[in-house]
């Protein structure tokens, strides 16, 4: 096979953060888009509710976009489609189960029956312009998961997808070693792998040690067992149904993600549970408590969730009792653990007990570790490796493993977001780079709230705001009235009632004086704040002349 | 020995939460503190600069202290020494170490020479009112830690302090098993015993492991090395300063609070490295990058550190460059992971090769783990235990372990803060709750910051704030010109000018329209702005009648 023309490779989303994957092929006039994820708010990202990959290098281009193959159904490749799909109107292919979360996920949107779907199944082949796609079934902590061969003029292309090498997955179906090796015999010109767990030594355990966990929490809890966990973990819900039908108890999801996944996975057949296992919440609470098990969304101790409310006791359909077990089935995610750490403190301080992954093995990762990656590298034996899914240490790390399987340091290729990459008779070469920093969604904003907007939501929270009102006569520059004065966030109101007639005799002072610009009175009264509480509070000054 | 009235313990601080550890032991008129330590804030607590215990219950008692005994010298054990020495003016022991760490602390906040500070040494024992208290050396992260066993006349209670069970400590020196053993025998009526590691398992290893991680660092840099690790971890130093002299390096030591540790603990023999090895910053910047090793500040990423400023390029003394390796030396403090996790990436940015601990053994925890925990509970075989220093999620595993060893259940007693815990007869009970929440410091401020603050603050940084200044005739009720609006951390300024003259439309027309009350103003802004951006900025509407 003669490689001939030139592929880029233009990482729009997934490469030196993580959390919202999105990758563009582009041969000429013609661009394949794998996956479009979104991820949750860094803490310093004030105010915003998620984070969608910058699609500005597609703005131009979205007439030549052949098709977007989704590899999973996980918000961090799937949550920004709805997005993508208002600029975009090409097909997108899925696997079943992916496709239903894609339907529940765009029936939330508006976007219920719009969207061109098409089902494909792992093995098959598909032509989307000229990129023949070649899927292959991957284990990862969700069913249906794929990755790419993608067969182009200029070579053959491995697209991993999140994926981890389970010999003993839930479903059964183990990753499609055979088509790896099969890829290896025809010759991979760039390997694209995740890095998520580079730093990870060894093998990533399989998700059965999951099992006997879960089984001896139902076994021991006195009551109630309430399982947080992903909406999106559909293999976990299996295993959560199998632990429950084994100790007798009954199972009710609560919340509606949790209950719209339920439902499609059961209505696809990726979830297998009978009638009578799976009551409704309300059946759950007439139940005695031994007999019940609820699974809910929260793991991650994110506040307005079932286990955030619960554990600041401001569920409305049910509160945590004594008795009770919480598990949360999850690991956190990086940047999440102090609220974590807080929610299983408070469902403690509330009586229940608390089992969490670092006390009992009640979650596994769904992401290849070290060994593992080594291991696809010598399936796969690429010419060329881009370590992509991961933040800049774990790309880095992942390079410094396929230097010890022999890749040479100059076939790796580490690059971020927005660092497009050109594949070109046999070779790698870097090439411009385009816009790849990532936009915040806030409300019906998008991508509008910027650097300079986040630093001042910081500055106002630092140390709050005082606001000063003065109404001058417009002849005599005298004071008509009081200055008003309001403050918030600066301090307590007991502290404002003394502080305030301090700064209002102030700022009397200084236009008696006969300096009444708006930037004098700003700057005396910042460094009177300062020299009194050693603070810095946003001053607002407003100086009317009537 | 027959026990005779009743013990009163005060968790101040140190239980259901880590960073500032604080415990009073209070007999009859006779008050005993053991620490008092600060913590740095969480990330939900916006502009704070950091956090000590609150010392509310000890107000009206400050004359019956009758001695304060520091067990180690890292800030969570003493850094609110200053604060509580604004209250309380009893005399301070501590071994060397500890003591001259403390001498530098109070020089930089004004209390230099006016404490009354007592040496003491692990071994010794020392009569406080009616507490004769026998200091034991411990293995911690820093050289010269005790635990204390203190006889009071209710019973003996052994206080373990931060610990660890290191057979081969950087200085040689482990923790005093014979004494501990000698505690069993004479008969432990309360373990209180350090809880951090409790839900890890096995055992911490050796401050020894560190050795050969270094070794190989020092030995593979092809440029300069800069470690970062906490000031006062002086053990680490000195592992640091032996690599150096290996490897025919020079060190200097960058940082205010670096120097000065660095500089007391030579003065004091505790750290021992020949002259030559240590040059000025100044004189390391004129050897060969190869020869060069830097120790500094900022392994939490802490943004204004040294590696902090380093990986934003903000740093004035020097940049990173090109073959650079930097060393982080510490495990992430909870909250931190996300800041640590940014800084890495950023000095990756900017060329450098980053060694943390999730990649290399350099760094251990100085804290027991949960084998460890056992073997102390099984050493000193007490009657009750009060696990503390953690959050309520590591004294709950902690009292499950103890379970494990046979204490009984009822014989553990898990409180938080501000719990009073009475030895009354050889048994532990329940007394009243005392405040033992945590106050904020900012700026000269000291818990004058509340929650409602805070609050204020959340809802400034959420979504930013919308001032308007209305000025109107006061005979007419017709607006004298336009009003003014001021916003910040809403919107981007393009969109602020689209934005404004909508606002200022909607407030003029309701004016005109003879509505003029401040609140009608403010909940038609609010209601406008929510319809077209679906987020809702604080907003301030000034109504001046002239």
């Amino acid at each position: 096979m003669s490689n001939t023309g030139k592929l880029r490779i233009i990482p729009i989303g997934g490469l030196g953060e993580v959390g919202k994957n999105m990758m563009a092929y582009e041969y000429e006039n013609d661009i394949l888009i794998v996956d479009a994820g979104m991820m949750f708010p860094d803490n310093d990202m004030l105010g915003i509710d998620y984070i969608i990959p910058d699609f500005e290098y597609l703005l131009d281009k979205a007439e030549r976009v052949r098709g977007i193959i989704i590899t999973h159904g996980h918000e961090d490749h799937i949550g920004a489609i709805p997005h993508l799909l208002g600029l975009v109107s090409a097909p997108v292919y899925a696997t079943p189960l992916t496709r239903g979360l894609i339907e529940v996920k765009l029936a939330r949107n508006g976007f219920a029956g719009k969207a061109d779907l098409h089902t494909v199944q792992a093995g098959e082949m598909i032509q989307i312009g000229p990129f023949q796609v070649e899927l292959f079934h991957v284990c990862h902590s969700i069913p249906d998961a794929v990755g790419l061969g993608i067969n182009t003029p200029a070579g053959l292309i491995v697209h991993s997808g999140d994926y981890k090498f389970d010999q003993t997955p839930v479903d059964n179906w183990p990753t499609d070693f055979a088509k790896l090796a099969e890829f290896a015999k025809r010759g991979v010109a760039v390997l694209l792998a995740d890095s998520t767990n580079a730093e990870r030594p060894g093998w990533t355990p399989s998700e059965r040690v999951i099992d006997p966990a879960l089984d001896e929490v139902l076994e021991n809890a006195p009551g109630r067992v309430i399982i947080a966990t992903f909406a999106s973990l559909i293999a976990r819900m299996q295993q959560v149904a199998n632990a429950t039908m084994k100790h007798k108890r009954k199972m009710a999801f609560v919340g509606m993600s949790m209950v719209d996944n339920a439902k499609m996975a059961r209505k696809l057949g990726y979830l297998d549970i009978p009638e009578g296992t799976v009551v409704s919440l309300d059946e759950a609470k007439n139940l005695p408590a031994r007999q019940v098990v609820l699974m809910c969304t929260g793991s991650q101790g994110e506040p307005s969730s079932i286990v955030g409310r619960l554990s600041t006791g401001t569920n409305r359909q049910f509160e945590i009792q004594a008795g009770d077990t919480v598990v949360l089935s999850s690991h956190p995610i990086p940047g999440n653990e102090e609220i974590i750490s807080k929610t299983i403190n408070r469902l403690f301080q509330r009586g229940a007990n608390v089992i969490y992954d670092a006390i009992s093995p009640i979650h596994v990762s769904g992401h290849a570790s070290s060994e593992e990656q080594k291991l696809l590298l010598n399936l796969v034996r690429p010419k060329h490796l881009i370590p992509i899914h991961g933040e800049l240490r774990h790309l880095k790390h992942h390079a410094a493993l396929a230097r010890q399987v022999g890749i040479p340091e100059e076939n790796i290729v580490v690059v971020e977001n927005g660092q497009v990459v050109e594949l070109s008779e046999g070779k790698l070469s870097l090439a411009e780079r385009v816009p790849g920093g990532y936009v915040f969604v806030e409300g019906q904003s998008i991508g509008e709230i910027g650097k300079d907007v986040m630093r001042e939501r910081e500055q106002l929270s630092r140390s709050g705001i005082l606001l000063i009102t003065a109404t001058l006569d417009k002849y005599s520059n005298r004071l008509l009235k009081e200055p008003e004065i309001i403050t918030r966030g600066f301090v307590s109101s007991e502290d404002a009632e003394t502080m305030i007639p301090v700064v209002r005799k102030k700022v009397t002072d200084i236009i008696n004086s006969g300096l009444d610009s708006e930037k004098t009175i700003t700057d005396a009264v910042k460094s009177l704040l300062y020299n009194e509480s050693k603070r810095k509070p946003m001053v607002f000054v407003t100086v009317t002349k009537a």
